[in-house]
């Protein structure tokens, strides 16, 4: 089939190892927002195994940034545990190639770039957030503000791990305010998709400016809303780039890689 | 002080940081149950860094019965995370050391065997449910008998990790039927010490039987108790004996290492 054959609606109810499937066989090279509801969208780290230890560790230690849901096996591009049969190889619709802590390209398959010391991190990303607060009453959708979540590098800290340190990178949202404390409640339930806010209020006590676009996009707050900060999936990216590691294969902002993980797996009992 | 001036009840009242001292001046030598109060116990496992990357991933893939609490620095013998200014090598009572799989001996102080290479993992252990059951209402020491957990092999695959694979240990508690629902809200509450129960009910269903003691004691289970088992912390060292790595350096039973981490440091929010 063509690849604009397609349109995002034909995946509006699809699972996650359809939407696999149609990005494996070339047929959809997309962002993943708004497709295969209910399935866990995940950030892509892949490591060479010399760094691994180092990099799970630094994942253990800063869980809300980096709630690691599966590490593979080195050299083994299945995710088993997040998505059996999967193949980060070619499962993801867009990647993006550094090396020595420098950009070098985008890719939309990486068959050729796979090496035996490969490993990869499968890490939950907050984008399942909306279909749990909707789920809740809570309108999320009417909070968006357009498709890319503003991120920001904050003043926060991450506890280091050999080479990997550095500030942690927060995502933002502006909730109305009657809904802070309903949201903060039930993102908390989430500790595998970054879990509650890590902080919520005045975005100089963490050292962030909104108004300035940093990793996505400006963010203007309202009078009646209150600003919500969570760990972002950003962080082990940014941290793994400012320690220079030799390689490193991340997916692409909004192309994430798509589990067969739901929702309430990820959900605290 | 002379080692036998001092009683377990000395330390009934103790933080985990003054008992962690009393073991490392000599000055305690014994069990950790019924001490410092309130503070996680948790178990300990040293390995060489070749093998801790696996490790790593073992626990990763198996949470209930590896809850990972925190990894050293490789050579450093500071558990940073869960009890700042902690020294592997000296504060716990009793160790003992494996080669190649095999045992060794029990040792009261690593100062003489602790190598640059080593990674230390810090486990959470199910010693400190009772308190938070207590908490709640529960009369868990009325459930307790002995000192002793009983603990055994189940027929539960644990997901494999390298060389790191085989069957799951369990510990069982026999719960009066009336109590059985809340035990298992409770401890799921816990995921960092082992969380909600692998199994309730007939121990055969997954291949146990209580009347054999197998790692602690066997286990009697009166007409009106419902047998509850929980992962146990002996499964990470089993898997990596079966794995025959060259070293291993664990806690001896009962002989735990005391965090700084509080019961409720551990719960789900």
């Amino acid at each position: 089939m063509a690849l604009d054959a397609l349109q995002r609606q034909d995946f509006a109810a699809c699972s996650a190892a359809e939407l696999r499937g149609a990005i494996r066989a070339g047929r959809w090279r997309g962002t993943t927002h708004d497709t295969a509801p209910g399935y866990i969208q995940a950030n892509l780290a892949i490591v060479p195994e010399a760094h691994a230890l180092d990099f799970l560790r630094f994942c253990q230690r800063n869980p809300k940034p980096c709630p690691v849901l599966d590490v593979t096996d080195t050299g083994n591009p299945e995710a088993r545990l997040a998505a059996p049969g999967s193949d980060l190889r070619t499962d993801l619709s867009r990647y993006r190639l550094y090396r020595d802590g420098r950009f070098v390209e985008e890719l939309t398959d990486l068959r050729a770039h796979w090496r035996d010391d490969h490993v990869g991190f499968v890490m939950g990303c907050s984008l399942s957030f909306d279909a749990a607060l909707e789920a809740e009453g809570i309108p999320a959708r009417s909070f968006r503000r357009g498709d890319r979540i503003p991120a920001f590098t904050s003043a926060i800290a991450c506890v280091p791990a050999g080479r990997f340190q550095g500030p942690m990178v927060v995502s933002l949202k502006p909730i109305p305010r009657r809904w802070v404390e309903a949201v903060r409640e039930v993102t908390s339930r989430y500790p595998g998709a970054h879990g509650g806010p890590i902080h919520v209020g005045d975005p100089a006590a963490i050292g962030v400016d909104p108004t300035r676009a940093e990793w996505t996009t400006a963010c203007e707050i309202a009078p009646d809303e209150v600003p919500m900060f969570w760990g972002c999936g950003v962080t082990p990216q940014a941290i793994a780039l400012g320690a220079g590691i030799p390689e490193m294969i991340t997916h692409s902002v909004g192309h994430m890689f798509m589990t067969d993980l739901r929702l309430e797996d990820l959900r605290r009992a």
